[in-house]
């Protein structure tokens, strides 16, 4: 349950609905999921999300599976289970394999694990690093 | 400043040494990061760590450039400087452009921001998420 | 379920049942929420947290309702759902509306945004920022 | 340092300098911090995070100090140094008095205590905290 | 509901089933937690994680009781549920006392309070601190 | 640089110099370090936040130094390099060798790495672990 009751298209302000029809044509399905019938209550806000998610994901200098992957990565570091759901579930209906899977499961713990290495030693920076384009 | 002396070459251990020579081998350069330095205090964890990030990077389902892209993004989630710019050091050596660069930092902003909508909305998972191959 | 059991008021040690006596007394209601229960296990502890969330949320330079806008705002970014669900239910009971909760969680999400653009790349702080009153 | 090089003026793309201009306008002053130099490599990220930071802090049901406070209080939260700074000293612009800053972060570290309490004994949610207007 | 199938002891592959049994042989007991039923998709990312946690939770400089508290902690700092429940099972099979639990329960809180208070005010560290064996 | 100015010894308030004098009575040293200095600016905060430390740490079902290492672990998982070295430095202090540190860090590391895998792969509690003495 979440914390506002999650809007039935019925009950939808014009501005959500307008949002509405927009994802269900971009992504081609009828179906619109929990997370923006819970940001409905707020158009502006859904408005806002949507058009940045829309945007960013789009294809561009990385194609989209790469770009899915990348958000299930920081879903999973964040540590939201709405979100690492819904990006997995996203990722596998853009093609992404189970052994594709199960790597980007490797990586994300491997970089876990470094990280807090790194962080627990306070490693001062290597100055190749630094360089800039 | 680290919070363990980052060892100098001449004060390794002979465990510490021969993963030394193997960081040297395969990524084909006389240089050895600070972070190696650091856990070069502890050959166990030190081999364990290698080999695990070795493993995990090495090419396979997904290419190195893909993985690299997630560990920088798992790094940025995690809040790590040492880790994010040694691995978008190490993308950029893979073959990052900045375009794709500035757009992988787009994608965990995106990721950040939807992860907290989630989150504070504690939005209830999709049935149609929760399918399993 | 919880780690430790919920304590019943029977159960309750005489110092557990000095800080129950306490907390209704404060708030004016015969309920004493579960997370009380579950540290009635260690009055001292329960004790020392007591005081602590009382003190802290007491009218003061800033007002309860903004207190508790930032305590839910903080354990969104914590992502504590036993806390989330408590605090907006707080900052309900103590008169915020559905229109200022959508926009603390607009906030919210906003500064997670930012907030993994800065740490991405890496922004040095601007000097301005840097003076102290 | 960071990860890409800040843009001084005369470095920008046009689409950039727009979203300069507009930055000047609405904040009154000549300044435009590094966090925007930083993000004007990739003009479409900086028009949406500059848009969505602008239209989420304008006045609304929340009045603009209290909005501060709470991007403060998660900036705090999610642990970005620069982020920290720029919004304790936007606070203090917006006008943040010292008394109210200190209880700010009393509210920061008492919800992140209380945090780890509930989430270390898994304290189930009360009933009465599900109830959803 | 797990993100990938737990897979039953006749499901494993045969490099999987090996781990099995080595975790079967150590912990002298016939239960394989969902843990290790949901990494045994991927036999190499089992692998290195079972000889990395059975490596690390060894006997050594620190006893395994430590251990397991230390791990405990980092997970409820993780906001790990599976992992705050297995290791919480997991300390008390190791001898872990209800006191010491408690215990346990309250530093983690106290850290949680005084990280953010030295993160919110961006205390310097003190040179005394920095001294380095 | 702080976010607020460190106080010297003869800025402090009454009710801070007591404080003051109590940090140093018990820790038998002169030296009192920039988080006292920092948080004296608001007198009550600095006493709950004294008070709890004090409490938390002293002796009881847990030796001090397991609190320590506890306390260490904690600050390397909410990434506060203030606490991290201040944690260390006191851990060191209460007889923590350079080969319990090692091991501290690397059972940090390994419970992030599996923290992460069970999160990603949204791993369900095991019914033996639920169970509540």
């Amino acid at each position: 349950m979440s914390t506002v009751r999650l809007l039935a298209d019925d009950e939808l302000s014009p501005e959500a609905r307008v949002v509405f029809d927009e994802i269900r044509a971009l992504r081609r399905t009828d179906v619109v999921n929990n997370f923006w019938r819970a940001l409905a209550h707020d158009p502006a806000l859904m408005r806002r999300t949507w058009e940045s998610v829309r945007d960013v994901m789009a294809p561009g200098a990385l194609d989209p599976l790469t770009k899915e992957l990348i958000y299930a990565a920081v879903s999973i570091a964040n540590n939201c289970e709405y979100c690492i759901r819904s990006h997995t579930a996203a990722a596998r209906a853009k093609g992404m394999t189970e052994a594709q899977y199960m790597e980007l499961v490797a990586v994300v713990a491997a970089a876990s694990q470094t990280n807090r290495l790194a962080t627990a030693l306070q490693v001062p920076v290597d100055e190749a690093f630094k360089a800039v384009p």
